[in-house]
């Protein structure tokens, strides 16, 4: 085995550091940061993701409160208590567990969260502003792979990057940010006649499909980046997209699923949340100076 | 030479015919299409643009308000006036002219313009509905060349695609609708190591720089399609980002310039026109249709 194995634990203990000197800053302004989560119906398919996401809160210094409505709710009446959160000063993020009931588009849910409360980044305008290489508040996967990448000695001005994936909150955003950072980037997708094409060609790949062993060693440029963004549960093991074993002969660095983008990820999810209060708090504050 | 030459006005003036009909079923609802342009200070730098966009307004069914502010306007005061048009239910489109005093942050007042009248599709939100492959308006130019390549007999899913140019209201966007239509998209920019090795491997390459003679025959797969989005001026004449001439030789279909992308792009900016007032009419019938 030659690739350096990528600890996200470590990378994320930092940014949580980082958020949490943030969050004692806005407190002591009077802006104690505070998610709200909301699920509804089956609690236990979000359960994990909702436990971990709480127990970052902690560690990040950010308050966390889990709201659960019955899978009998409407859509009106959720876009109601959307409003209500939206209205509330004392709320400054919110977070759309998945899955959803079927009669509850996420979509719609999403764009109903105020564009300064999208602390997941998924509103259209929050996700715009990453193509206008304005990133207020990105979609919390993408952005921690990208940041993982940037931890490494590369250098991104000119780098050859290869997005296996092009969801609307993973692999459409990394390619973005990548090529806000000077990439060349090539994005595959399960209508790409090759993959091994494009891939063999890169410095750095990043996959998210969700589909374990999709990515081998053989589809790699010896010395590559490999950011593996898949979960996947196998045999009741929880694995990447990436061949693990075969992909680190020949890659230079590759993350581990568990332990590499996750982490990131739910620490990316807390900065989101003192972003979002300093950007609710000085709005507040230019909206209302004049007044006082 | 090999390339069939595309004829955009042909495209361009199929897509008014349709525009104008649409135009006359809004106006016999009582909502005949109103566009404003805006432009600031120095009359000549855009008349030339001005003066097409009038010219196919009229082709369009479309009403067409030119209005031209002092070069001592503020910032403050332009978005006054922005102001008073998002709320005008008589005008149903603001065209922002560049070029812009130095003053006037053409980014500040694109943001200004309500997401409902952005016919121009320069808005975040606009950008992020492309992301998430809902097409309400488009930025212009970027569906102009994407509509150009779909009317050509190439199937796009699987598609091998290079844009070169990654500028945030065409090279980006015309890769995530081409992504969207399940083309594999490669983008390319001043800091891409090597583009020919990226464009020799595409079935349809599209140039949006701004250099005169950037793309050249050599660059190309014999018979792929060359779509030039480029607009310079070069000894008096009108020139595209590709040499025309070398180019022609090894594509199988190529755009001229002038009169390939460029009348395609009015014809859409016409096309916006009337989606945005169809979509103003539903808002407005939507939200006033309880109180009826």
């Amino acid at each position: 085995m030659s690739a350096t194995i990528i600890d996200g634990k470590a990378l994320a203990q930092v940014k949580l550091d980082e958020t949490y000197a943030e969050a004692q800053r806005l407190s002591e302004a009077g802006w104690a940061p505070r998610l709200v989560s909301i699920s509804v119906g089956d609690v236990a398919a979000a359960e994990l993701y909702v436990r971990n996401q709480k127990k970052y809160a902690e560690k990040a210094g950010v308050a966390f409160e889990v709201r659960n409505y019955p899978e009998t709710i409407s859509l009106e009446q959720l876009q109601g208590v959307l409003a209500g959160l939206n209205a509330d000063p004392r709320v400054n993020g919110i977070i759309i567990q998945r899955p959803l009931p079927a009669h509850i588009p996420v979509k719609v849910l999403q764009k109903a969260v105020h564009p300064l409360k999208d602390v997941e980044g998924m509103h259209p305008s929050s996700i715009g502003n990453i193509v206008y290489n304005e990133l207020e508040l990105g979609p919390c996967t993408a952005v921690a792979a990208v940041e993982i990448l940037k931890s490494l000695p590369l250098q991104t001005e000119g780098l050859n990057v290869c997005v296996i994936g092009h969801s609307e909150i993973v692999g459409k955003p990394i390619a973005f940010l990548m090529m806000g950072l000077g990439a060349t980037v090539t994005v595959c997708h399960h209508m790409t006649r090759q993959v091994s094409v494009h891939s063999r060609a890169a410095d750095a790949v990043f996959v998210a499909v969700g589909k374990p062993g999709l990515v081998h060693g053989e589809m790699l440029k010896p010395g590559a980046a490999l950011i593996d963004i898949g979960i996947n549960r196998v045999e009741g093991r929880t694995v990447g997209d990436a061949d693990f074993d075969s992909c680190a002969e020949v890659a230079g660095w590759i993350t581990p699923v568990p332990g590499g983008v996750g982490p990131v990820t739910v620490s990316t999810l807390m900065n989101n949340a003192v972003r979002a209060t300093r950007m609710q708090m000085d709005h507040y504050r230019t909206t209302f100076a004049a007044a006082e």
